[in-house]
């Protein structure tokens, strides 16, 4: 019953992990500050006594490793940084599952084929500076003098607070790691489908794209009450014209895509008062690159149509293509949750990830466990690895055949 | 050449009072403040000047009197008060041509028959205290111990406001006076039909009733990225929809009725997030009391129709009935306008009114001078009394009428 101790020590694990992120009440491991020196430590404590060597990297990503007979690495872990009031399992669950993973392969099978590392990951979630993924551009060499001179709210750039920690070197971007060959990033769900299907675990076959900005109106501020309608121009029915059209066309593609207007703004927001203009953000997500044209093509369409009393205008912040996991690591993965019988189901990523990084210069796929009630960054966020022990044995299986 | 001076006069005092209002770099003549009482004095200081007897009332509207042969009042005058960053015409025209124009008529003819009152109202606005209509509720005897223990955003109530500035006696609600007969309220548009229609003055027919409130649309917040189309609760659609139909609704009603929604809130509002609830103001105004009906059916039609998904509340905080103008009044101000050539025009009011809690109980009308582009609330309202003098020689030759 050695899986039974290996759970315990992740349910332990997750839990000590994340009293290091508590400041002023709330959850927080902001990159580069003292709630994740306090965390990397414990990780890196961790990952020594089981038997890693353990490094860092210019930007601060905490590698374990247990080298192989060969050079070529295959890596695994998750992101160690969370959203400001978070929860336990977004990425922690990855790094933590790793570590107890292959120090378990290790301990039973000895010396790797492959040198094996386990990553922590740092700053995924921009939830301290606008650019997340600056671990995973770090190690695929995307990360640009532009990224490091982004600031936080306190206007401190990634550059020195990654110097104020004890990474990065001046003049140095990192390169791309010629070493790794695969990756393998289990991560929670952060949504309902698993829960929805009853399944215990996923396996990601592709990373939505991401087509994310603002959708601008402008009109012309007026007295609600002393402005005919025929002569106002108000921004509000185009928008809500524009909003109802956008989410029918999707309501229609069979949820092979999704469409969100999270945010708004109105010019000055009065209830008395025509708004001269409004700002609406957009959040479009598909796997399928066709439909994210689609849905250009459609904006592209209404803004045009809509004539000169309200001028619309798009701005694209983020324009992400879909990426596929690899689809010989999905076979491997598949035939390894066929034979054991998992709950399992095959499943896109709806949330952006490190991995999709990774796909691009390695072989990389992802397994997900469900998140009770959907709920992520959020304290209510909740993965039972016991009920999900599938997935778990999944990693582990699946390492064990890339690696030993 | 009298009436030259008359309007330079006029041109002046707006200038001379729109200074007492400043503070802080904004103009703003809030009720019950040292700007007020600034305002006040001034205002005050005029009457007496040009023949008045002023006083006070209970609540801190000024009067200024001449005794005519009979005591039965006609009252003309607007409120003193202005919008936080306001303009200077708002209320101020209507008691500086009062003042002027009375005084003209005075000097010319003697004692009236009738007795003659200028009042200058205070806190029409709700700029400083939640509750508008104060000057005008204390005359009419509408004021509530209610209304009276309202606060502003420092705290203090109408009450206590009132007895800093020496007016109000704790105790004493104000009584209807049972003196007045007829008022009539010189304003600017606020708006801009009479500029759209070339009209130097609008003979007010019916202020406009008002329906204002909330909608309340409650959805289940999730994440944009993650959360299938089909099984998301997200109230924006359903906001969008809601506001699309009523907006066309109200197009197709030929400039009857006008229909706003001017400030929504959404939780949390991010980007990428989808909103757990949404908040949008409405604002629906007509002079004819079934469309109003219409309106209220239509938004209980649609927040039943929708369904349990997305649960609809709706909240009413104004239903005021549309108010006629005095026909009587509206009718001895066209037979002078006709003989006179004036370029007049019929015209609602879009904008609520101390006149329109005057109507239910005395013989009430208005006369509306064009506001520049529309715009008011704003230190760019303009209304060019030169160019509108025939509104300014109506309010006397319907003054005179009514009370020599």
């Amino acid at each position: 019953m050695d899986i039974e101790k290996e759970l315990t020590w992740i349910e332990n694990a997750i839990e000590e992990l994340s009293k290091t992120a508590e400041k002023d009440g709330i959850s927080w491991r902001a990159s580069y500050t003292p709630e994740d020196q306090k965390g990397t430590e414990l990780l890196k404590a961790w990952m020594e006594e089981k038997g890693f060597c353990t490094y860092f990297d210019e930007v601060g990503n905490l590698f374990g490793r247990i080298a192989g007979k060969k050079e070529e690495v295959i890596l695994t872990g998750s992101h160690r940084d969370t959203v400001k009031n978070g929860g336990k399992y977004d990425g922690a669950l990855g790094v933590i599952t790793a570590i107890e993973g292959i120090s378990a392969l290790y301990q039973k099978y000895g010396r790797p084929e492959k040198t094996v590392e386990v990553a922590a990951f740092c700053e995924e979630e921009a939830s301290r500076f606008p650019t997340g993924f600056i671990g995973s551009s770090g190690i695929t060499g995307e990360l640009s003098e532009k990224d490091l001179n982004e600031k936080d709210d306190d206007g401190i750039t990634v550059k020195e607070a990654m110097e104020g920690a004890g990474y990065y070197k001046e003049g140095v971007l990192p390169q791309k790691r010629s070493d790794i060959v695969r990756t393998v990033e289990l991560h929670i769900e952060q949504g309902n489908v698993l829960e929805y299907q009853k399944k215990d675990l996923g396996i990601v076959t592709s990373i939505v794209g991401v087509h994310q900005g603002y959708l601008y109106f402008e009109g012309h501020q007026n007295h609600a009450g002393t402005t005919p309608m025929s002569i106002r121009n108000d921004p509000v029915p185009v928008a809500a014209e524009l909003i109802s059209k956008m989410s029918k066309w999707a309501d229609a593609k069979e949820d092979r895509v999704v469409c969100t207007f999270g945010s708004m703004s109105l010019e000055p927001g009065e209830a008395n008062v025509i708004p001269g203009a409004m700002k609406i953000t957009f959040d479009i997500r598909s796997v399928d690159q066709s439909l994210l044209e689609e849905a250009e093509a459609l904006l592209a369409y209404l803004k045009a149509a809509n004539g000169e009393k309200i001028k619309i205008g798009i701005e694209y912040l983020v324009k992400d293509d879909p990426i596929r996991m690899d689809d010989e690591g999905i076979a491997i993965m598949q035939k390894i949750a066929d034979e054991e019988k998992y709950a399992y189901m095959l499943i896109d990523s709806g949330a952006g990830h490190d991995s999709q990084l990774f796909a691009r210069y390695f072989k990389s796929n992802m397994i997900f466990l469900p998140s009770k009630d959907g709920i992520s960054h959020s304290p209510e966020e909740f993965t039972d690895i016991r009920r999900s022990a599938d997935g778990y044995r999944l990693l582990k299986a699946y390492m064990k055949e890339l690696a030993w």
